[in-house]
């Protein structure tokens, strides 16, 4: 099949990229390297620097014999892209060319309106490229948007009985940042355009994503993918793993029963791989939620405290979050078509932190802190 | 009460700044005079050129001492936004500053990109300039972000019972062009800052609104707001009144069943000073739908073919939208405030064709036509 992958220089996009090549498929590789900006301008940076796309590519071919090819190119420079559809051809477009962070969203106006601006806009322009061609979008959404509704949450769509009367909706999203509002918005172009316009399209809303090895970033130097720790470009667990490592105590915002849904990176590759080989029909915006488990902020730092023998220093939460809450979202689809979950064992956990340990020396100490700035 | 008026020298905007002016009100005017681009890129024009706002404020001024304060200036440019704020120091904003057409929207990727900057980025400046201030903002969306759900319309919110538990959602939309779906963005970002920053604001859902005549505009040459009739800026209804005074086929786009929210422009500047004279509380996001009947496009277009005396041209609808369906929007929380309606009799539609006769000469006939290229 051919694929092409938007944002392919990133964390998920690159390890996909090598994933779907080396099962076959051919590979375009398309980032326009903004991301190494956007960490300059808060101070931050993975564990291992990012190589250049094009080297990669060289490198994994060279180690592999499998080809992925490169393009620097931005989705929202219109006349590039259309000619990259052209000269490819792509049977399906894996969208991963956001702005990532919802604390960056949330930095101040000029953060807000470039999220807005390199998401949104990224995506419309991606739909009106893909207008009138036979094209599978299948966009990275994130479990984020829904928020923490007081209800079960679907599968993006469910059926509301009103008044005696019956609809299929879109379920309501109540996201916590301009980062989660720019992928509700997406998912609303998205959904319309093929409404309107006959597109066919999958929006994963994704959980939380750990990991950091996958078959392909093992084969050699060079092809590792990001960690992020620090609290714009980092999650959660990461950052925790970082404080583990370095002695730091370990930060958990608030109460910690922040609930949300989890996956392995390397389910991430299968998850994207299922959905481009079972396309939805002309005119489908088909939404699946893709995670594997859900855990606690607390239950997390305090694994991850036990396993590195570190303290926890409960912290204010600088985000305007429930610490408390009912959450139960559906995740069925996905394991339909043929998803092995990977779960996050305290083996798995052990070899993310044994991985972090042996780039300790990269550690920038004053990223452990969490957000910059409060997002009230 | 001081209020700045966002989009002020447009349609709505410029009969809404003089009626507050008139009604008592300090009232700033602000707009980037962004809509006589629009109009050229399009070939369009309303039907009396529009005067700029400096000179009309001052003529207004001069004929009633009611004093307006002008200022030319882009909400997007945050730095002058934010000194206007600190100047003028209003307590209310109605923000009219959007693209207003869904067609324009829908021309190609430059229209639908231009129209997401202004109204999405613009707001979302908007937002971050009012943070951290006692700022009422009202908002102007439009009851086309609902779509035609087969489920009666609640004003913005719905109590959803799922699986045996409850929630208060934001009510889910079914946007038909990107200009709809940017409003929605705009809602849900809005309803997002009044959560996380407590901001207080209300959405107005606006049905399609019809009328020139104000008590202001009839007070002298030159305080005239636009009226349009093409296939761009055009209501439906101004379109079949344009092609009635020339003795065009009426074109009603296809089976004429698409039923709307319509609302006389009188009742448009007294819903959105009753908005203002009645805030919400900090941290609520209030919606209400801002119609007062509901039409048929048949209905419409067979009155106006009727007073007129002319036949009707049904023609294929360029538009993606259902031509028959269910359709029940609630709308009682502005009666509840004390709106008076004034109702789309014969008179006020014959009114409108008077008005329209006098200036028949300025019709650019090719413009009749509706929508130029087609939605799909």
């Amino acid at each position: 099949m051919r694929i092409l992958v938007l944002g392919a220089n990133g964390y998920l996009g690159w390890p996909t990229s090598m994933y779907l090549a080396s099962r076959g498929h051919e590979v375009c590789a398309m980032d326009n390297d903004i991301k190494k900006d956007w960490e300059n301008r808060v101070g931050a940076a993975p564990l291992l620097p990012t190589p250049n796309l094009f080297d990669r590519c060289y490198k994994f071919e060279s180690l592999t014999g499998n080809q992925i090819l490169a393009c620097n190119a931005d989705v929202r420079v219109y006349r590039h892209l259309q000619s990259i559809l052209l000269d490819f051809n792509p049977e399906a477009i894996i969208h991963y060319a956001e702005q990532p962070s919802a604390p960056y969203s949330m930095k101040g106006k000029e953060f807000c309106v470039e999220t807005v601006d390199n998401n949104i806009v990224g995506t419309l322009c991606l739909l009106w490229a893909i207008k009138d061609k036979d094209i599978h979008l299948v966009k990275l959404g994130t479990m984020g948007e829904y928020g923490t509704p007081n209800i079960d949450i679907e599968e993006g769509w469910i059926d509301i009985k009103h008044n005696g009367r019956e609809d299929r909706m879109l379920f309501p999203k109540k996201p916590g940042s301009f980062y989660h509002a720019s992928k509700v918005a997406e998912s609303q172009f998205i959904e319309m355009a093929c409404r309107l316009w006959g597109l066919k399209a999958t929006d994963l809303n994704q959980g939380v994503v750990y990991g950091i090895q996958t078959v392909e970033t093992e084969i050699g130097k060079g092809l590792h993918t990001a960690f992020h720790y620090d609290g714009v470009f980092g999650t959660a667990l990461n950052r925790f793993i970082a404080q583990g490592v370095t002695q730091t105590p370990i930060t958990q915002y608030g109460k910690g029963g922040q609930t949300r849904g989890w996956l392995n990176i390397v389910d991430t590759i299968r998850c994207v791989e299922l959905a481009c080989l079972n396309p939805p029909s002309e005119g489908e915006f088909r939404v699946f939620n893709q995670f594997t488990e859900q855990f606690s902020i607390k239950e997390l730092a305090d694994r991850v405290a036990s396993l590195c023998g570190t303290s926890k220093a409960r912290v204010h939460n600088p985000r305007v979050e429930a610490e408390q809450h009912y959450y139960n979202a559906k995740h069925v689809e996905l394991r339909r078509l043929g998803l092995e979950p990977h779960m996050l064992t305290d083996e798995v956990l052990m070899s993310m932190i044994e991985h972090v340990r042996r780039h300790k020396d990269n550690i920038i100490l004053k990223n452990l802190h969490g957000d910059y700035i409060q997002w009230k």
